[in-house]
């Protein structure tokens, strides 16, 4: 993970040279990734499955600088509340594992308690 | 990005294990990064910026599973998207070099348009 | 609107009878208006078209609480601004036709702006 | 009720006069209602307290009409799903008042099942 603490020391210096981090408080954090998230999200509002496709062939890396918004705040807010997320995300696999076993789970999109 | 990579392939393989590629068409996987990103923000709704310090000091592991859930769908449509998300990052914070100068956004939550 | 304006005095009677006014600050008034309007989105998630329709079926009381949810704080919110919101959205119509003339917007699902 | 009902009518013909309701299956109103409570909430981003009062002086008008696209979709949704919002939201009051018994609900902003 040694590029990824180093994208993140440089998200940190870029934040720290424009001194936002009086800004940075954890609230507006989290509005700022819902924010990002929603962006995604409106780039395929009212398009229909094939509409998506053709969307995503020629609007590829406009969708893609908003889902690195998104990792952005991911990885700054995780920084600040001093969280290591790539290894809660490895434990949340593995809890993910038992709360949906293969045999129960597959080809269904039913949610872990209604299984 | 060798550890990423895998951390990548870990979530795919859990996917289709279960079958569930059908059900991941980019406006649902968008759908749930919008609303993993509001589980994160839940946690700091009607708290104020002390209650919010406090809460974090014994909440951090409920927080880190969230903002794990949010990568995790970041991780995967981008992988679904073939997008490089970790790459796109590094050009976002280029580009925002240019939009925030040091010199014009210190100290303020100014939008770019607006500096 | 004589009835609407009963339904938003019960909505301030409940939150002053149990002294949340303190609470609500417009950020966090906000927050509740994404979180809610994120729980009816919920509800669609995953399902195609044929799923969503029998789920529509079935689920219309929980649908209808989470639209209700959304409203009370679009009626909270409003009253706390001092804003009109009804009287917004009349003008907001008028906007919208010229914005979206019948002609240029007929059967298309792009914003105005790319019309 | 008739003069919401007559705005219901509006927002209806509205929609028909741009043969739009081939767009509108629940899944993409239900994004529409939370891109739109996006927008209201990213108003408030960044802002403490002082910024926020000092800005809603000044843009109500913005807010407002942002308010104003919430409330369109949710009289837009609850129409397409046949669910009378405001006799839901009058029910939901009701349930509230019994999830937050005053005695047990003032001065907290805690959520009724850790009460």
């Amino acid at each position: 993970m040694d590029e990824v603490k180093r994208l993140v020391q440089k998200i940190v210096d870029f934040r720290d040279a424009r001194d936002w981090k009086q800004f940075h408080n954890p609230k507006d954090l989290a509005i700022s990734l819902v924010l990002e998230a929603a962006e995604v999200m409106e780039h395929f509002q009212w398009k229909n499955k094939e509409e998506v496709e053709k969307y995503i062939e020629t609007n590829k890396q406009d969708i893609g600088e908003e889902l690195a918004d998104v990792l952005y705040w991911v990885l700054l807010m995780s920084h600040d509340l001093n969280i290591d997320v790539f290894s809660a995300l490895e434990k949340k696999l593995k809890k993910n594992e038992e709360k949906y076993p293969v045999e129960k789970a597959k080809g269904k999109h039913t949610k872990y308690n209604q299984l």
